[in-house]
Order: C-alpha cells, then sequence, then structure tokens
C-alpha cells in the first residue's frame, strides 16, 4: 500500500496537532501518511503537548512508507512566521497553499495514493491572494478535473450528498434543478462503483418537503424537479428509489436499503449524518482525479494548542481515504 | 393514579389491533386506561388475531380502573357497519367522531386523566362532514382551548416542537415570523413546567439556515426573525439559547444541554427524532386544557388486520400521558 499524503492545514488551527495523533494511532496498523508540513513546527509542537512523535524528514513519498513506522514522516513545507495556536498569520498562506499543490502533484504522479487535507481558513487565504472559494475548487483546477465535483460526508452508519450545499434554506430551494439531482447522484454512483467497491450502488433520493410532498398537498417539487431526475437516472440504469419522505428515511431499517442518500439541501444530510454519529463523519470530494477526504470539522482555532483537539475525524478521514486508494489500486489491477 | 381514555382512531386501521397488545403489555403495571371503542369489534379482532383479550364493558371510568388488570376496560361507542381491515367508510365517521368527543368529555369531567388517540383518517372523517383540519383542532374546539396549540414530539431521546409543521418547505419558510416561535417557546416552556415537571426548561432554539446563516452568508433569518425571538424569550426569564447551527444541535452532546429543541420546519425536527428512535416517538399537544398524547404514525391501512402492528409508539404515548397526567395532578395537589 502507498503512503496518503496529509496536508498542513492552517498552521494556527488544531492541524498539526491532529497529524501527530493520527501517527500516534496510526503507526502501527499498515496506514501510512507522510505530512506535507513544517518539521521544526511539528517538533515544537510535539514537544509543548508531550507527545512522542520523533519527526523524520524524508525525500520522497516512497521513503516515508518505510519510516512510518519509527517517525512521523515529512515532506518540508517551510513556514514564513512562526505559527501562533489560534492566531493566523496571512504570512503563512503560501505554505498552506503549498503543502496543498505538493500533495496533489504527489497524488497525480501516482506517488502517494490519495489526499487527506487538513482544515484551513478561508479568511486567511483570502487576504493573500488566494482565489478559491474552498479546498475543493482548488483541488479541481490542480488537478484539472472536468465536470462537477461533489461532497459526499461518510460516517460508518451512513452516506450523505447534498445537491445544494453551502446556500441560505431559501435559496437551496430556489436555486434546485432535476440536472443537478441527475448530476449529483451520477457522479455519486460511479464513485461507489470506483472507490467504494460497491458494484451496483442503490442511491436513496430524498423528496424536499415534509412527507415528500404528501401527493402536493405539501409541495410540488417532489412531482416537478425530483421525480423526473429519478425518471432519468432510472433509464440510464442506475438503482435510485424515491423521493423519500425525508424523516423517515434516516432510520436503521430505512438505511439498510440503500448505500446513499442523495439530500436537496445542506441539513437534510447533514443533521442525520452528525445526529447519528458526530466524531466519524469524512468528508469525500467525487468528481476529482485523485482521491481525497477530508475530517468533518474546521480549523478550531478556540482550541488550537491546548492539546485538547480529537484527531477521531482526521483518523476517519485517513482511514477511508487509504480504503478508496486501495478500491482504485484493485480496480487498476484488474484492468 | 386515574385511568386513561384510549380513543378508536379508525377502525379500519391499527388502532384496534394496538389497543389490545397495549392492554397485554400494560395488564400488570399500573397504568390503566379505558378504550372507547366498539366492545363486539375489539372481541373479534383479539379472536381473528388470537390475542388473549377478555374485553369488559364498563359503566364508567372508574370502573375500568378496577378491571383493568383482569380484562380490557371498553367504554362502548358503537360502529355504524362492520369494519373492513384498510377500507376506511364514512358509515363509521360518526362513531370515530364520537370516541374523541367523549373521551375529551370524560378528561375535562376529571374522570380520566388524559386522553390517548389512535389514529384517525381525515379524507374519510372529511367526506363525513368533518370540519377540523386534524385531531388537534378538534380538540381544541371540544375543550374550548385559547392561545395557540403546539406539537411536540417526544421520545426518550430527544423533544422537539416544530414551529411550522405541514407545509412546504418554501411555505414555511414564508410564514415564519418571530411572533411563532415566541409563542411556540412560551407555550413548550409552560408545559415543560407543568405537565414535564422541569422546574427550568431549557429551550434550544435551531436557525434556519446551514451554519445557523453563517453571520448572514448562508442566510439572514437567524439575524431577522430568530435572534428577535430569542431576545424576547429572554427578557421574559425563559432559558433560551440559540439560533443553533441545526446540523450539530442533536449530537448526544448538544442534546444534554437542553430539555427541547424549538426547530422552525417539520423535517429539522422529525429528521432529528425518527432518526434516533423510529418507534418511540410520541405527539403530544401543548397548550389544551387537557392532557392529549398520540402515537407518532398514521391508520397504516397497508398493514391492518394482519397482526404485524407495532404498538410500541402507541404504549409510548400512552406511558407518557400518565407521567404527563400525574405531573398535572401532583401540580394541582401542590396548589
Amino acid at each position: 500500500m502507498q503512503p496518503l499524503a496529509l496536508t498542513m492545514g492552517d498552521p494556527a488551527g488544531i492541524g498539526g496537532e491532529l497529524s501527530l495523533r493520527a501517527w500516534l494511532a496510526l503507526r502501527q496498523t499498515g496506514v501510512t501518511f507522510v505530512a506535507l508540513d513544517d518539521p521544526a513546527r511539528l517538533q515544537r509542537l510535539a514537544a509543548a503537548m508531550g507527545l512522542a512523535v520523533p519527526v523524520r524528514v524524508v525525500g520522497n513519498a516512497a521513503e516515508s512508507g518505510l519510516v512510518f513506522h519509527s517517525a512521523l514522516p515529512v515532506l518540508p513545507v517551510t513556514l514564513a512566521v512562526d505559527a501562533l495556536p489560534g492566531k493566523p498569520d496571512g504570512l503563512n498562506a503560501k505554505a498552506v497553499v503549498a503543502s496543498i499543490e505538493q500533495a496533489t502533484k504527489l497524488a497525480l504522479a501516482g506517488d502517494v495514493g490519495g489526499v487527506v487535507t487538513n482544515p484551513i481558513n478561508k479568511a486567511a487565504l483570502y487576504q493573500a491572494g488566494f482565489a478559491y472559494p474552498g479546498h475543493t475548487e482548488f483541488l479541481a483546477a490542480l488537478t484539472g478535473a472536468t465536470g462537477q465535483q461533489i461532497m459526499m460526508l461518510a460516517s460508518p452508519m451512513l452516506r450523505v450528498v447534498p445537491v445544494t450545499v453551502h446556500a441560505s434554506l431559501r435559496d437551496s430551494i430556489a436555486m434546485l434543478t432535476t440536472d443537478m439531482i441527475v448530476a449529483a447522484a451520477r457522479t455519486t454512483a460511479a464513485a461507489l462503483r470506483r472507490d467504494f467497491g460497491i458494484a451496483a450502488p442503490r442511491l436513496a433520493i430524498a423528496g424536499l418537503n415534509p412527507h415528500a410532498g404528501e401527493q402536493g398537498a405539501l409541495g410540488t417539487e417532489e412531482t416537478t424537479i425530483v421525480q423526473p431526475a429519478i425518471d432519468t437516472l432510472r433509464a440510464e440504469g442506475i438503482d435510485v428509489s424515491g423521493p423519500w419522505p425525508p424523516d423517515t428515511m434516516f432510520t436503521a431499517a430505512a438505511r439498510a436499503r440503500y448505500d446513499v442518500a442523495i439530500c436537496m439541501y445542506h441539513d437534510q444530510a447533514l443533521i442525520p449524518l452528525k445526529t447519528l454519529d458526530m466524531d466519524h463523519g469524512v468528508n469525500v470530494t467525487l468528481g476529482l482525479p485523485i482521491v481525497r477526504t477530508s475530517p468533518d470539522h474546521g480549523t478550531a482555532f478556540d482550541i488550537a494548542g491546548k492539546g485538547v483537539a480529537d484527531a477521531t475525524s482526521l483518523l476517519a478521514a485517513i482511514e477511508l481515504a487509504s480504503a478508496l486508494a486501495a478500491s482504485r489500486a484493485a480496480a487498476r489491477t484488474t484492468l
């Protein structure tokens, strides 16, 4: 198995601490990664937190697999100024961006199995001239991705894909179209086949309204927008069901009948995911030529440097990226 | 403890079967009820299902407490025609309505501790001239309730109150006002004090938008509608918090910090409730002069008469009504 590339994230956030804790948790497991980070700052961080993590600079990704059991391998990305916990500094934005760029290059070259990104602070990057709305758009540009990128949230209990994401609820309803649902479902079905090893993925399509509109009494979008998407997808041979009443489609019995829920808006997807399992949610970007996951939380400036950050979601992100990379590798071998 | 009054519901639905199963489950527990139902049809149903439930006609509610350990007590409400499972019949609408009326009268007179309603089929009742949108409005009229009635959904893990309920998502957003949130929260706080025995109830108020609007980037209703409601309620001495990001407010850690979540729309409330615990959700009507609960499901015509209906939610509704009635009785004694 190839190592994964783990980015620095904002060095004023909890990313560095999480990287150290992830190494401690994974060193004996067979899953390996290389950090694209500043080795000196990781060493200081480990000392400050009392974490016994030897940091070793490596020359390339392949080497990192060999040293991983005895030290945290790092491909150096040097910070411009010391990172202060909780205080993002625009002077370090270049290093934050370089870490993502180098990780992506390694993945495109096939030197790592995929990229796991620590959380960034967009405001700090924007001030330094970063021109992308976020990680996903930047990765799409770096990888020359065509088509649409889709965010999937995955936990051991549930996978969800919100068709509309970061917009007000009112705008989410206004922007929802049949084409968006079809595109999201197609990308999702393809990713479940290729990366998740699910030969015939079952997609449950949510309704938008209470009781999925109750035959028009509680809204018409199920008839005008969702059902046509289901018809189109079914005609393409994709196993879709719905539109499901949103409130009953996330029970244990309902979840057993599908592999992913295609949701109409952010909270329809995120409420059940986080309610069922707050800690193990992983963000997976579908529709990129590389494997990319990230933990389902932000920089957490408020607790950075305090030694209390929980690495559960980053660990889940690394483990899922490893599984996705293995699935892609197996598919390539089969071909 | 007084018995509760349990209504017939639509006799073509699963209500009768659930009443029989509820008696089997509760006969030794100290919680008692009297069914407002047709004794002959309950007897036939028990025989058809192979349930060993002796049915006993009683003359009044007090008597039912005495016979409950040995037989299901029934105050007779005679059906016009035999009820066929799955086939609602307008000719029986009068009996369905009479059952609700008589149960309510018993509760108003103090002869029962509260009313538990089996599911009705509104379409069948409308055809027979029933002029109310549902149970709740009918009960409000029967009891001469002033003010607003509020639906609370309660399970052992979570209590939720949706401020908007049975409208499309689009209309729910359009109709949401500060006054509605304030009124719902006031009624809820009063009910938690009086009926749930919570001296200083903590209300968590949800935002409407993803991330609770993220300082206006993802919607403005948190600022223009929700926050003013919070300010008003706080000025009245009610313990409110929010507006909370909807996706993280239903985790176990978050739930430990409040007694009820005031939600902006149906699925924001119902998705977490049903995802956490599909079977034990109970519908409680707040703002009535009587205690009233109901199971969180419908008539289930598709499985009526097949012997497979699950009485878990009705049992939870009866047990919760019993606890609410006890709390009211204790409050009266204290006064």
